[in-house]
């Protein structure tokens, strides 16, 4: 007997998601490929492992192959050799880069541009084999004083509208490189995913004079159910149109609509809750691949009143098919629900 | 050196994608899954063989197993049974279902309602091992013929606001099972990427009194450098933004809303290009995964003046990654134009 399904309106976005009312089965239910390259297969205890791709560019004491740093977290010493805990680099294949101009080129209805903007590296840790979920918080909290610094450097470049900061961890979420990094992407324009937030954002406040964010937030709280962590400065729920299994978002109970405006003190709350939740959602779904996306604020600050900063996961067990590429619409075969029912024991 | 990459516009849905400016590389470059199942591994000469997994519900003689037909092309006999040629059977877990009702149930900002649509599995050939590159013209002919039958049906119940067709081959492409079938669901409303189209088809339509697809359609034939073939009713081409290397649209020439009110002749013109385009793919990128997306004009009608039926090749060679997540711009590193230049040969 098929289950039923609904179909759920994200408060936020508008955007819809078809969700399976059934109870969660476990991740063999789900149709993956396997986490990690073959080349750096690991056994299953997750710790460090000697057998590294001596290929990968982004282990201590390759730091020439990774490029001239940008950024790091170093016990003194100078630049580009060994002795880094976090190394921001230039993407050696930017989707944007710094050359280029701002014009725009029509040919009839054809318009093109040049592909202006940035694309940095954060290599998250010297070590080969130390995904999210086994970094300790000392160590996260770095990746996200990286994430900071690069945001408040890049604020100041007039030419860019937004900065997207993502992560892909494993082959099925786009990792190319199993070593643990994040990227940075500084656009000229506010892309569409961040815009379709900001636009949702501008209509509630244009109504109610409120963060349709902040809103959200006291309406889970009061509901409950998908609540994952709540410590009081930072929370984390499956959010209720959640469009893959376990996706789930981490933000600031106050309003705040800029990751770089962060407090070490939030970012240290950031970093805790992180580690819980990476931990949780690693165990339920068994080693997933995943994405993380963070979202602030557009960097010109019009849009502080109705953004508020958050961190979305997304666990990457179910495919992107010909249903999503024809509608847009994600069917998601586990109510945000349950995942919040089963992270939450794992997240005291 | 990292090619420089350049920002597109579609002149449709005015989305952006950015394209690398390099030579087409060929598919070792691009980062993949084996398209089929190991339980399904064929030989590369692509020919019918006989391991057939027992557990295939969509082979003949097995039409218990994929459920009752809706519809099925057959040379006489009852229905249910061997003797068919394409069947359309309910989708065993389907997205959206007949039963449940119209009603948004409201809680705070969270909307729900139920599931309700229709969803179908069109079997394309009773043979195992026949994927689109190896079905001869008058077997696609056959599965345009189920779609257009379906839609014409579906599109007499008022409760349904549109219908999209899709196809899923491979895994990375989000197929469940080897054996050809494409999927069709009816929505009760028009889903997000369609009506991206719509809306931008009515812009364009409003300041100028033309169907956008049709200025697209003679602008790409003034250009030249994107068409792949033209046999004068039916085009095929690389279009100017495309999301994925080797994207391809196929379209009427002349003005067309909906595909279901396609002439069979224009069907056969379809299932040509369909089979010379899919081969010249399959050679290109070496047996690729792909999704297909069959658009066609909401059922009400209202759109007809401004939207034009069209099927679009989604060959998946590259990941959805935190990057698409996090910004909805695609990277696609083969220019259309590169990927035209080589399948324009393989398709006289």
């Amino acid at each position: 007997m098929a289950v039923a399904t609904e179909i759920r309106r994200d408060p936020i976005t508008g955007r819809t998601v078809v969700i399976d009312r059934a109870p969660f089965r476990r991740r063999d239910d789900f149709d993956l490929e396997p986490p990690r390259h073959p080349i750096a297969q690991k056994p299953r205890d997750g710790g460090p492992s000697d057998d590294v791709p001596s290929a990968c560019p982004f282990c201590e004491g390759r730091e020439a192959d990774a490029g001239p740093e940008i950024l790091a977290w170093r016990e003194g010493g100078p630049p580009d050799v060994s002795g880094w805990s976090v190394r921001v680099v230039p993407n050696r294949h930017p989707i944007l880069r710094i050359e280029g101009g701002m014009g725009i080129h029509a040919d009839g209805p054809f318009e093109t541009r040049d592909g202006l903007g940035a694309h940095e590296v954060i290599v998250e840790t010297p070590l080969h084999d130390q995904p999210w979920h086994a970094l300790d918080p000392e160590r996260l909290w770095r990746v996200l004083w990286a994430w900071r610094t690069r945001l408040r450097d890049l604020q100041r470049d007039s030419r860019f509208a937004s900065v997207v900061i993502f992560k892909n961890h494993g082959r099925a979420a786009g990792a190319r490189l199993d070593h643990a990094h994040s990227q940075l992407v500084a656009y000229p324009v506010v892309p569409p995913v961040l815009m379709d937030k900001v636009q949702g954002g501008t209509r509630h406040f244009e109504k109610t004079t409120r963060c349709i964010f902040c809103d959200v937030i006291a309406a889970e709280e009061q509901d409950a159910r998908r609540v994952i962590c709540n410590d009081g400065a930072m929370l984390a729920l499956a959010p209720f149109a959640a469009r893959v299994p376990f996706e789930t978002w981490l933000l600031p109970r106050d309003h705040a609509p800029r990751f770089e405006e962060s407090s070490d003190r939030a970012l240290e709350a950031l970093a805790l809750l992180v580690g819980k939740v990476m931990a949780g959602i690693d165990w339920a779904l068994e080693r997933p691949a995943y994405n993380v996306v963070l979202h602030s604020a557009p960097l010109t600050g019009e849009a502080d009143r109705v953004f508020h900063w958050h961190l979305e996961i997304l666990p990457r067990v179910t495919r992107y098919s010909g249903l999503e590429w024809g509608s847009g619409i994600h069917r998601n075969p586990v109510a945000p629900e349950e995942a919040a029912r089963i992270l939450r024991d794992r997240c005291i």
